[in-house]
């Protein structure tokens, strides 16, 4: 007779292996298919990264075309389709029915698609909730015809099953179409299609997308640039960061024949200089084979490798969006609302962690008609992908959160937490490998490394921003003295001369006296002949002042814009203008003109005037040339400072701005104050 | 000649299979080891949850040692150890170093492991570290010996590869052992192991937990009760939620040879009439074979199963905490805590998403010594698992966010977001599957269903905490002023007589007047003899009244409990005991006393006071007797209250409660007032 199971056997035979495509099933939410609005936004969001990864990679711009269509009372009709290279018939099933199949996850540069899971999960997905096959339909350039398969994902053994197959012509020399009939929700707002795509737009200018929504309306996101973001690099893993595991798996799998030439050849960063620095370090000789080097050796030489000294990560195999795009992204995103200031945005020098380079970018806007009473708006991005759920998950969240913002100038009550304000802050990571919290790739996980760049970035983003919010108190405050002074002293006068019966005396000189400001005013105003920006500047202060008068132009509207008079400078790229003005006395007064097409969209916020040859105390209507110009100064104000520096024995207010008013404060000391 | 390669045999060129392993090792972040610290809790965690599944499942009370120790400057060594049923030697392997392979993926009913990743991932994450094995002791009861295995992950194959082998003689009958070497970081406090090895014990009072800290210290969680929880059952899938695949999958994979039977017997809440209704619904013959329902037939099948109404899915495969338990469990992480008002814990019935049943629970304490001006604390708890991380991400967190505190008395900026103030919030979730937003199982996705019961459990929870601060603020205004009647009547009475040389009048019935109350004091006194609760009632109103008096008394504070006089009735299970008290007329007072065991923990706030014969407007000291206390009152009371009805028509203050007032006061309404 058999005895009776013991409970060890009992659960001995409950033991079993689960598909990686079970779990998944099951486990849908992880993949970002937690309801029907969600599943929604991630089937886009997979199908238009591959399309424009897969543009990208084959050097193609980018043509992406999303059509949602209502296809019965709780599903839809998802298609996405590019002009990408396509994708050869033996690649399609396993491409877009088997989980952790992909081309980007041993490569070792920045991608949006990492994994190897999201479009095969979109149709895991599809087949669960509606039992429809994923109708792919791919060209690739050499072949006439384009291939038809129906595919389902069977979950048992993670593998694709062809339902149909067929060929047929398609007027695209190549790319790739994905039909998708599945359980979903259209909404359009937050977290919806409309805003990932535009989000998408928005860090990626080379791209055209248009959107067709289930009413029929059509939304076409129009490239900016015709410029390809330069590729991507692979590069090899960077020591720093690696694990000991991960490094025995490199000394096994290389086919270099010494350590040395392994060190040298398959690491990055490490110079053959610095591969001997490390052996010698390590106590290992150089020709000793790879393989061979393992348990206490292994470790030793690891920690030569995080001791010596190596060369920083190349930044070739990241593509960040620049600072340029940033702050044209930013006011495309607002759109309507134009806010008074953008920090410059911040782009830091690469990283790395865990072996993967990685680098941070941020952008913040302040003012205008961001809502004031509110959380501010923060934009997160990871490899050029926008992030829309798990705010709340994501890394960017946190460092945003441990800052304390109320010291620069945002309220935040307890110092910590999301911080309140007109603000919006924009921030970026691109990474070979982003850590996500979840295959949903929807927030960065806490990482020391990431943290600690996140953190510098935003400082530098909050320190222009508590520049600017101290200076908009100064001038406020200057501002409207100036106006008071403005309308009510002629009044005074006026009435005044009037009963004495004496003529109105020119005010200008007691004006000087009490604001002791030079004054800059620019109003665009738009006619049929274009926009014009007549600019006035006086100078209400006691002395004479020998300026220099600077402007950053919105880039864009820089093609047909004119200067009257002649700038001395122009730097159109970044749409910088610049004149040195005529020497002013005291109550003198010069005027500009700048001059725009018609139709450009300009107003008074998007244009920063900057004045050098004054300290900023002085200055009412622009700002002190900042530090990051690197505009070669007219030998007058060099010469100017020099002098100075050389009699006063070279101080400086700031540091990184030369004093100007210092050189001239030191001629006219007695009048100054 | 050979043709170069077009672009897309490039990219295809680089398509390939990625080991599951793999992908978690380079996503170690998603399985939760993003930094040493996590690290260390994860892995204790798995292998501790793990542990406490295997006793339950083998009806075992839980004994589970965690010793973590130092082993180099940044690693430290982790053995947990349990007195399970140990695990046979051909299962060893796969269990500890094969990820997705598991008994829990496939089983119906509430466990902490799910998934079949947790413990194989720590595997995977020491060997990557340090490059060292894990060490698996395991015996099982009917074999002499313990089997003693070294094993690592292959992540390439996901397989696991066994270093070393041997058995050994064990001191105990069964149990497993496992030891790790790995990366990690020791901290006591927030999110490390002891944080989460005392939640464990809090909401498992039934496990003994025993933590050696790497400095040696050792703590250990006694266990509270020596009762298993009941253990959770398997059940069927219940069809509310099922998704058209899956049915496909039952359909497909069903042994029963009929639909009818199918439906009645291989799903949960589908009785024999509901399935005949169904299959009515759906136009399908009883008779058919289940394999054979496809296509639209299945999708008729599925949208009958979701119209006809079927049996709510059965709690028995779900483990929920219960009220009392998260009480004490309270109690027991306040420790010296102790605050003013716990909320009756709120125990939801069980309902199904996805085919999966699913309950809430939560908690609500206030006041004391927690902190005012902060956030309220959130204790998270999925199927008895503390959750420490992700809070942010947890549809926990967003419920309590969503919800505006404000209406129920907490501080709340605009409405939404964590509210602040001297509160702690405790939830938790138990289902068959609880919705991850990740493998490191640290936050519960959103979904509609479960956040329409996480809402209503909190909003009951909250209704509670509301009515309590607001009898708060009316018995503090009420208490200040009965005290400064009490301090200076006296002394004025006295200053007043001695100067026109008269006695010293009772104030008795001017206090009376004035207050308009029934008065209840009762302070603990602790002593050698133990600890002793005088209760002293004074009656401050102008009528003589009936009142009765009950006490709710922490549970395991009624063993050895005497009470003088002796009692009407007592619920010892729920700490409740009640008296009816002698009739008091107009400034009568009645004294009473409880006398507990010395060493008993007990304070003021831990005996909560009621009294019925009175409306809660006279009521001082003392809450009027709350709907859920199901005691049969004595006669004089309830056939008081009856007249009064039968008299006035009537009427009620409240919902619950008896108008025990109204009795009285309609037979002294001219006093009344």
């Amino acid at each position: 007779m058999v005895p009776p199971p013991t409970i060890a056997q009992q659960l001995a035979a409950k033991q079993r292996e689960i598909s990686v495509a079970e779990f998944f099933e099951r486990n849908r939410q992880i993949l970002g298919f937690d309801n029907p609005q969600r599943s929604l936004l991630t089937t886009v969001k997979e199908a238009a990264d591959n399309s424009l990864d897969g543009c990208e990679e084959a050097g193609i711009l980018p043509e992406v075309l999303v059509q949602i269509s209502k296809e019965g009372e709780d599903r839809l009709r998802v298609a996405v389709e590019d002009n990408g290279p396509g994708i050869l018939r033996r690649e399609i099933p396993n491409v877009f029915a088997r989980l952790l199949y992909g081309s980007r996850f041993h490569s070792n540069r920045q991608a949006r698609g990492q994994q190897g899971i999201g479009i095969s999960a979109a149709v895991l997905y599809a087949n669960l909730t509606t039992a429809r096959p994923a109708k792919i339909v791919s060209k690739v350039e050499e072949e006439e015809a384009a291939h038809v398969l129906e595919l389902f994902l069977d979950t048992q053994k993670n593998q694709p099953r062809v339902a149909s197959e067929d060929v047929m012509l398609w007027d695209r020399p190549h790319g790739t179409r994905i039909e998708l009939v599945l359980r979903a929700r259209y909404v359009r707002g937050r977290q919806s299609p409309y805003e990932y795509l535009r989000g998408t737009a928005i860090v990626n200018p080379h791209a055209r997308i248009v959107l067709v929504e289930p009413d029929g309306t059509r939304v076409t996101f129009e490239r900016a640039t015709t410029d390809l973001p330069p590729p991507a690099k692979e590069t090899l893993p960077h020591p720093y960061g690696l694990e000991l595991g991960e490094l025995g798996y490199f000394l096994k799998g290389t086919k270099r024949p010494t350590l040395l030439e392994f060190l040298s050849k398959d690491l990055q960063g490490v110079s053959a200089r610095a591969a001997r620095d490390v052996l010698a370090q390590s106590e290992l000789p150089p020709g000793r084979t790879p393989a061979s080097v393992q348990g206490e050796d292994q470790e030793r030489l690891l920690r030569a490798l995080h001791a010596v000294s190596l060369l920083s990560p190349s930044a070739d195999c990241l593509s960040p969006i620049g600072a340029l795009l940033i702050k044209r992204g930013l006011r495309n995103v607002l759109g309507e609302v134009r806010p008074d200031f953008f920090a410059p945005p911040v782009s830091r020098a690469p990283k790395v962690r865990g072996g993967f380079p990685f680098m941070v970018e941020v952008g913040v806007v302040y003012g205008g008609g961001l809502p004031a009473d509110q959380p501010v708006q923060i934009l997160r991005f990871a490899n050029r992908v926008p992030l829309l759920f798990q705010q709340g998950a994501c890394a960017i969240t946190n460092a945003i959160s441990s800052l304390d913002w109320r010291r620069y100038g945002l309220e935040q009550k307890g110092g910590s937490g999301i911080p309140s304000g007109p603000a919006l802050i924009l921030v970026h990571v691109a990474s070979t490998k982003i850590p996500f919290t979840s295959e949903a790739k929807e927030a960065i996980a806490e990482d020391p490394e990431i943290d600690r760049e996140l953190t510098l970035a935003l400082q530098v983003a909050a320190r222009h921003l508590r520049t600017h919010l101290s200076r908009r108190t100064r001038r406020d405050l200057a501002g409207a003295k100036f106006e008071i002074i403005l309308k009510i002293l002629p009044k005074l006068a006026e009435k005044t001369s009037h009963l004495v019966g004496k003529p109105v005396p020119d005010l200008t000189p007691v004006v000087t006296r009490i604001m002791d400001v030079v004054h800059l005013e620019a109003t665009p105003v738009a006619d049929p002949q274009g926009v014009r920006v007549p600019v006035h500047v006086v100078n209400y202060t006691p002395r004479a002042r020998v300026l220099e008068l600077f402007v950053e132009v919105p880039p864009e509207a820089m093609p047909g814009a004119a200067f009257d008079p002649a700038p001395d400078g122009t730097d159109p790229a970044l749409g910088r203008v610049w004149w040195t003005l005529p020497k002013l006395p005291p109550s003198g007064r010069t005027q500009l003109e700048l001059r725009f097409p018609p139709q450009t969209d300009l107003e008074a916020s998007d244009l920063d005037w900057y004045v050098a040859g004054i300290d900023e105390a002085h200055l009412l209507g622009a700002d002190p040339l900042p530090g990051d110009w690197d505009v070669r100064l007219p030998r007058t104000i060099v010469e100017a400072a020099e002098a100075a520096a050389a009699e006063s024995g070279g101080t400086g207010t700031g540091e990184e701005e030369v004093d100007y008013d210092a050189a001239e404060s030191s001629a006219s000391a007695s009048e100054d104050d």
